[in-house]
Parts: structure tokens; sequence; C-alpha cells
């Protein structure tokens, strides 16, 4: 079953995946902000941060897709 | 043109904002983790735990929606 549902997930690569996280995450932020949840606004944009830098990263690898040796 | 769209933002409540970034940050967890980035789903984990206690605190408070005041 594990092995199943592994099969299944699309070949996204982690700069996909990174990419996609930083940009819900500056979404969730402007939502936090609208709605005066400062702190939540303030660790949404830390993980934002985090995201892109591991896109720029992933970038730099050139790393395969996540399926890669499973 | 400020007081417009903020006239148009639909009435959703702090606590209705707070539990959808709440469940966003955990899916977005999930995805991290499963590229093995580890940081970010740190991060994101973190997000979801101050959304829930914000989501908490605005249930107790019984605030009312987000254009009250405005």
């Amino acid at each position: 079953m594990d092995r199943l549902s592994r099969r299944r997930l699309p070949p996204y690569t982690r700069r996909d995946t990174a990419s996609y996280v930083a940009a819900m995450a500056a979404a969730l932020r402007q939502l936090a902000r609208k709605n005066d949840l400062a702190t939540l606004a303030y660790l949404l944009d830390m993980a934002r941060l985090e995201a892109e830098t591991e896109a720029r990263r992933a970038e730099d690898d050139n790393s395969g897709p996540i399926l890669e040796g499973s």
C-alpha cells in the first residue's frame, strides 16, 4: 500500500515542491496579515524564505525527481 | 480604492482564517516532509501550531468578522 501510493505520486521535483510551498506560504501570509495575525504572518514568511532557498538550492544541484532511488 | 477592496472582502472571521491556514500549513508540511525538506516542514509545523492557537483564541473571544470597526 505504501509502495503503491508512492508509485502513484506525480514526478514533481524537490524544486517544484519548494517553489509551490513558497507561493502558497506567501499567499497565506497575506491572509494572516489582513486578519491581524502578525505572529502567524511572520512564521509563514520564514517558511516562504526557507522554501525559496531550497528551490534555488535544488536548481543548483540539478536534482532529479523525488521518486529517484525509491 | 482601499476602502472599496476592503468592503469586498467576504465576511470571514479571524477564526475562519486561522483554521484555514492551520489546515493548509499541515498539508504543505506533509508535502515538504515527503520531499525531504525537513527545515521547511518544521517551520510549517510551527505555523500550523500558531494558527491553531489563534483559532482557539478567536473562538474564546467570540470575535466578530474582520470588517468590524473598519
